[in-house]
């Protein structure tokens, strides 16, 4: 399936390589206004089904083998205003409203706050929330 | 380690957690300037470490299994201008120039070429050169 094919015809699913990754695709979610790079994160076939139905993001999570409601307990969750895939259909990048304007569980505006500056590690995050306060422990 | 590591003792490779993705992490290549995001990739261990030695990005390419020197046959390499590292370490931004301004073996300037909208696929992508042209047959 390419560009030429009718649009009512297609099937985003159809495009989307899951089995490369054994199930997974990555997915960057990036600011839809800012075009800043939030975080990058896995989605299996059911967690894409699911964002595309809710219009917010649903992950898989790798580290906890589940699906992941983006911001179910923080309350900041990710509005879906745009999918992109790839060339070759295992990768996304989703345009989305980040509620609560940090995207990190660090409570960073974004989860790439560390630069690497030759043997040096720079913390260059923009603290928005504390974590200790959002996830109650 | 974290931002309050002595800098002279960081070493960005304690940070990075390759075991998560069977040896591979996650890269988004951005262009420097503009944001845009070009491409996303993987890399082991051993492309990073070339990557940060010959400042040109190294990936691992999964379809083929082998060390991916992006740009090596079309000449469109990209030339790294910073790196990030994201909360959890198994995902990295390269800030890169990309030499010929385009990123993607299609000729487009970035692979995120198709949106998804609704039911429909889309072709938003610019072209900057012929595939055809540029990989001899």
């Amino acid at each position: 399936m390419n560009s030429e094919t009718n649009p009512e015809d297609a099937e985003p699913f159809s495009i989307i390589d899951f089995e490369k990754g054994d199930g997974l695709i990555a997915a960057i979610a990036q600011d839809h206004r800012s075009g800043e790079i939030l975080m990058l994160a896995y989605m299996n076939e059911e967690s894409l089904r699911l964002t595309l139905k809710r219009g917010e993001v649903v992950y898989w999570s790798r580290s906890r083998q589940k699906l992941w409601h983006k911001g179910e307990e923080s309350g900041n969750v990710q509005k879906l205003k745009g999918i992109y895939v790839d060339c070759d259909g295992d990768a996304l990048i989703l345009r989305v409203e980040q509620v609560g304007g940090a995207a990190c569980h660090t409570g960073k505006q974004n989860c790439f706050f560390r630069r690497i500056d030759g043997g040096k590690i720079e913390d260059v995050g923009i603290q928005v929330f504390d974590p200790d306060e959002v996830y109650k422990k």
